[in-house]
């Protein structure tokens, strides 16, 4: 029943939701909710209180935050009083919630919606509305414990949702040396950091290319960077690529960076997550708030782990070769963080140091619907019993009665539903009822009797059903007999 | 951990939510998502299918559906591209949704926030941005069955929520009927309508100064209403006092209205909800779209009921004169809803007949969290094992071991959480574990023999906490001793 973006039209009015949003219907946001669910409960299980905010905040808490993708913010009309935005993430709110109420230590997690004017790519799981499931820790503790909480967390959900991945990360000040080192001039560090950025999605020389020609950066000062972003291995082989350049290892940025690394890889070894874990010097992200460790989630490319079976979704390619539509979809980083120790106090209260992590619920759906698809039998039921009732020619369609035992069933928790109509045929009602486990089927004689007849549908045709009459039973027996059966369906 | 409307400052910064809006965390949060689960459940077992819609629609799809209320919409700004405005409720999206997909027969529910630029009041419940619950039946099907279930799912919420309700309803076609039969201009209708629909707030001569003086009615047409709306009794009593009146039952809209709710009642009995259910001749709700049954829900007034201990908060009074603040929160309306034909043809597709229920959550919410704070023993316990460590004068703290441990907790579903200090002192951690049921303590010795202590923390004095070192176990025993021990405790 999903609801993509759709179009309609009567003269003057487009039946459509707005650009790059969707309605979510049924299955479809059942399993939506099963992502909550399982996300929520890893929070609840690290101490996490959830925290709602409003769907916009004033203008100015979210002014400066943001760096050039601020122009894609949605502003609310000035109809008189404040100015006002929707909210673009749920860091910055939950920063604002964190000074306004001078809150020094909390862990904290958000599920909601957050508003970003991009160009849309429905398939691939990029809305204008979209959901985000963050969790931080903010407060004063020892170095890297936190983050490294942080990563468990991530490990925990994705081992929770059955997806293979890994985490890439970074240093911002491993970075911020490094571009110094290699002789980037201060003005140019941003700009040459989102090119390097890039590098997960175009080969060196283009993003070489665009540092040289594009941004001016001296050929040599970009083969340097190279040079040092280029380099690949194991976490312990890049620690000593970096302790070994004496010249990086002058600069107090890449000591510091390199100095929380270490400590970083011995606690994820303690919480025996360091296999999940990949350090890539060209990860930069863009948003300006970062100040630490930076992280980005994609599922682990199949040639990390040797041949894949294609049919194994757990383990898509993102190399960059276009895929046919039956294969994983694309959907670049899942989820994604870092440390961020100055932005509460930019609201002028003192600094708190903050890290955590934005789940991208609707890339890590789009990678459980392909799944889901594959497995129609995972659908969920809806309706357990339906009432029904028939009779002879005289037959007044008993339409009390079926209300009545409906309501029996519902006061007992027991998902039921009966035909609207005064007088049923009795076709119809089995059409009703083709997915529905139980029919409760009524009758004059036996409920003069104080009886009804409860018969499971199984799977057989339709006459067949039709012909079965049920078990016979007393209507003060039929809520516990309902469940006994229901529970024998469900093991079976 | 409430965090109501506040404010900070900062030099050109002002910190706080926007006008009308709220932060919602922790507890109060936990209690709302009960509220929701609750009535979502009870949804479900009606054949509820959810659905999710964007938080904003085109202007034109919301344009002309609210009557006057419309100026209290939010729009967004025009930044490029199409017209939107905040939803303002849940029916047009839903009607929307059935036009736009051709959806001809469906029960759908919503659970979403709304968005009106009105006068808040935060204490009574009443917010700018505010959560609406809504279960809707689409579809045709035999007249006042879908109504009569509608009703009846609002008796299961409220009796699952404990809360001592009454449904007051009306039949549009009869107000219409009776205000033509009195001698109301057609064009005066709705005005009139108005001041009637505010007789649960005014009495009655305020009511009638307000239909003669201010909007121009004729003294007699407004004593003749005034004879009609002011008649009270139960549903037998104002059907035969309808039905008495010739000169209503001559015109046609009073008759079909009559022939309506006379058969609700029989349904209404079926289902034994009609205790419930009260006529009040004097509800006229505001929106533009009904077009037959109409309701609202309000607590039982206590004179309905005999007299009420008044510290029984199922009960509260309505009255109008003012009351103090220890007593239950005056919240109006707890849930309104009706029957609205012609709303999805307004789309220019074939009309689908609906009706529906909206549930106020936060008014809801400001009453049982009233309840909520008489029993503080409600509140969740949210870390269920503290992992410690403690040792001599060389003690190193044993960060990676308690990392490891709790891991272990972790992935066995148990919350847990650690001091996050490299080397944390004993009463700091005794602290930090207050209010957590039981602790695992690290020992290096007891490490080496591959064990554990673990203790249930009680309520006992900290002293004698510390000194009793718990039961000594093998680290391989300790989740299923967790297990057993938080078992134990939450049958305690």
């Amino acid at each position: 029943m999903a609801t993509k973006e759709g179009k309609a039209f009567k003269p003057g009015v487009l039946l459509k939701t707005p650009k790059g949003t969707r309605d979510w219907v049924g299955a479809d946001l059942l399993l939506r909710d099963h992502i909550f669910n399982t996300i929520s409960n890893i929070f609840k299980r690290h101490g996490g209180t959830p925290l709602d905010t409003p769907v916009f905040e004033l203008k100015e808490i979210l002014a400066e935050k943001y760096g050039e993708d601020s122009r894609l913010m949605y502003d609310l009309q000035d109809q008189g009083g404040e100015l006002c935005s929707l909210r673009f993430d749920l860091t910055v709110p939950f920063a604002r919630w964190v000074a306004m109420n001078n809150v020094t230590q909390v862990k904290r997690y958000q599920i909601s919606k957050v508003y970003r004017r991009d160009q849309p790519a429905i398939a691939r799981g990029r809305l204008r509305e979209f959901y985000q499931c963050d969790f931080d820790i903010a407060g004063q503790c020892d170095p890297m414990i936190a983050d490294a909480e942080i990563m468990c967390v991530v490990v925990e959900v994705f081992e929770a949702l059955q997806l293979d991945i890994t985490i890439k990360f970074n240093h911002r000040r491993i970075l911020d040396g490094l571009f110094a080192v290699a002789g980037v001039p201060d003005d140019k560090i941003r700009a040459i950091s989102s090119a390097v950025d890039k590098l997960d999605k175009i080969p060196w020389v283009e993003a070489k290319k665009e540092m040289v020609e594009d941004k001016g950066l001296p050929e040599e000062v970009a083969d340097r960077i190279g040079g040092y972003v280029q380099h690949s291995g194991n976490i312990s082989e890049m620690l000593e690529f970096l302790k070994s350049d004496e010249k990086l290892m002058a600069n107090e940025n890449v000591k510091a960076g390199v100095a929380d690394i270490s400590l970083l890889v011995s606690y994820l070894e303690a919480m025996d997550v360091a296999n999940k874990v990949s350090f890539d010097l060209s990860l930069a992200r863009g948003l300006d708030y970062y100040s630490g460790l930076i992280f980005e989630i994609i599922m682990t490319p199949p040639n990390i782990k040797g041949p894949t079976n294609p049919n194994d979704l757990g383990a898509p390619s993102l190399e960059s070769k276009p895929r046919n539509a039956s294969s994983q979809p694309q959907v670049g980083s899942i989820a994604a963080g870092g440390r961020y120790d100055n932005l509460v106090g930019m609201y002028g209260k003192r600094p708190i140091p903050c890290v955590g992590i934005s789940f991208g619920i609707d890339r890590i759906y789009t990678l459980l619907d392909v799944r889901r698809e594959k497995k129609p039998s995972a659908l969920t039921q809806e309706i357990d019993v339906y009432v029904m009732a028939f009779g002879g020619k005289d037959f007044g369609g008993l339409l009390p009665e079926r209300m009545s035992i409906a309501r029996l069933l519902w006061n007992a928790g027991i998902r039921a539903e009966f035909s609207a109509k005064v007088i049923p045929k009795l076709t119809q009602q089995f059409k009703a009822a083709k997915d529905v486990p139980l029919a409760v089927i009524l009758g004059e004689d036996e409920l003069a009797a104080g009886q009804v007849r409860l018969k499971a549908l199984g799977s057989g045709d339709d006459e067949a059903k039709q012909k079965d009459r049920g078990l016979l039973i007393y209507k003060k027996d039929l809520v516990e007999e309902v469940k006994k059966l229901l529970t024998a369906i469900v093991q079976a």
